[in-house]
């Protein structure tokens, strides 16, 4: 028995294309002292992987070494007392059928409290940054308008829902009709604005917001943030969570001067590092799983099924093809 | 006796000039039951009065109508309890050489702990903003690369202090050789680029910083920080305290993009009202108060005598003429 394994052949240079994967066949693994057998059943594709396998984003997978992402696995055998065989784990595994992992690295999940592939979005690190972003940097208040970009998105979605939560207006963005309707429709946004058919955000978002923006929940940058900012009122926030329209850029893009009008306007412009903070987690999955049992919070996933269907699934998010949370189910 | 008061006459469309301002003459003016009569003693000019005078910052001057600004004043004749004659009171206070004050807006400032024109620096409103938000969003740490622009100016040389007093590396951005020289022997900043004589900021910066940046502390906006921020450290803070460079276009200027950065560096980049931090000023004037008599923080003043100077000296701080606090001795 083979174990199928997706290694990184070589670093996109724009937008990834089939040639930087490469299948190869290793032996199958076998674990030893304290250690588990792990057989992957979902596979998380984020934007993310995209700057470490160009080599901008630190640590960078190495050339011909296998990917790694988000994985929920199945514990198939064990010499470890922690976990049983059955238990399911999430931790951060490499594209492979079958790993074994000593432990530290894995956490138990529970498939009662929410169906599992949840632990890769609402309830995983998707989720988590929705909710410490919003929280934290974009401090929504009942009655204020919040804009989302990429709103059809796993953390877009999330985000816009907690504004709802919160009482504020919610405006998404998204790029086909079919996302505007499904925001408005099934995660409860005010307003939905396709970026295809109104290319001119500014004017957009002056119309369906003639009282400014209070929070730009930014997932984009690019000419969509430049649009959204235009509008932003006095003490506006900008959780920047992503920069999808920056990630196969090579050459440097310019943007209206951002300097000045946080002066004028005292905005306040944060990034942040998610593992930074894990401390926090089991606050964060405290919450939104107690919104997700409550209904408040609903969740989309394009989940493709096949280990060999891992590289067309990052590469089809990154044109836009998902819609909320993108998993592979091997 | 007649009292002279200098109106704005027309709104500045770029640099403002002599045509803008108005010297009228009024009547003397007589205090009431309760009321102050002061005596202008120092005017303070601050770029920020560019935008109150065009009609961008809010409130906004209005046409015809008496400039103001932070003023210190005697109290000359009282019949507030809480005022005697020959106190020194500080407050946002008309361009007049004489006005009545009910007393709700001013406080007493005592010429025994320090200069009087030192209220309206290092004690003042420009003390407590490099003090807030160096402290608030810089959070200086031992060890870290500070790097300020227009060092040299009022705020920056303060920020520049601070920073040396916690333990940073301080590198600051100024205009001429005089003041390159004036802020590593008078202030102690560790080194100094003068962006006149190296104009690509970034390369200079580099070749300073080779460990990178890990705050930038900003007056100015435009292509200095641009080039500054290029070297932008993960995790970096840019308190944005000013925006002098922008505050005569009347263009958008572009810069490169931002928002990406602030995605792959977990920046955080924010300005603020410094009015909003009115309760905590006791807090920063005692800490600027503490360093002053410590000998830790000095401070430059460029002080021009004449009420009728008073346009000149503003026009004059808009070109870089003065060194440190820009102040009218009447």
């Amino acid at each position: 028995m083979k174990n199928n394994t997706i290694i990184l052949k070589s670093r996109p240079v724009r937008m990834p294309d089939f040639s930087n994967f490469e299948f190869i066949e290793e032996p199958m693994p076998q674990h030893g002292i304290g250690e588990v057998l792990l057989k992957t059943v979902y596979v998380s594709v984020d934007p993310y992987l995209r700057g470490k396998m160009s080599g901008t984003k630190a640590p960078r997978f190495e050339l011909n070494k296998p990917i790694a992402s988000r994985i929920i696995a199945e514990v198939i055998k064990s010499d470890n007392k922690k976990f049983l065989e059955g238990d399911f784990v999430s931790g951060y595994l490499e594209w492979k059928e079958y790993q074994v992992s000593n432990g530290t690295e894995i956490q138990k999940v529970s498939a009662e409290t929410a169906p599992l592939s949840a632990y890769l979005g609402v309830l995983g690190i998707t989720g988590l940054s929705a909710y410490f972003a919003l929280s934290d940097i974009g401090k929504p208040k009942l009655g204020e308008t919040l804009v989302v970009s990429a709103a059809a998105g796993a953390v877009g979605s999330i985000a816009g829902q907690i504004g709802k939560i919160m009482g504020c207006r919610v405006i998404g963005i998204v790029g086909t009709d079919e996302k505007a309707e499904l925001i408005k429709t099934k995660f409860g946004f005010d307003a939905a604005i396709n970026y295809k058919t109104r290319p001119d955000i500014k004017t957009a978002v002056e119309e369906i917001c003639p009282g400014g923006v209070d929070i730009y929940f930014d997932n984009v940058g690019g000419v969509i943030s430049d649009g959204v900012i235009a509008n932003i009122n006095k003490y506006g926030r900008i959780p920047v969570c992503g920069s999808i329209s920056n990630y196969n850029d090579i050459e440097e893009q310019t943007s209206p001067s951002l300097l000045p009008v946080v002066v004028y306007k005292f905005l306040s412009i944060q990034g942040f590092l998610i593992s930074d903070l894990a401390e926090r987690f089991p606050e964060g999955i405290s919450q939104l799983a107690f919104w997700l049992k409550e209904g408040k919070l609903r969740y989309s996933e394009t989940i493709v099924e096949g280990f060999d269907k891992l590289p067309g699934a990052f590469i089809g998010l990154l044109q836009g093809k998902n819609i909320g949370k993108m998993i592979v189910k091997i």
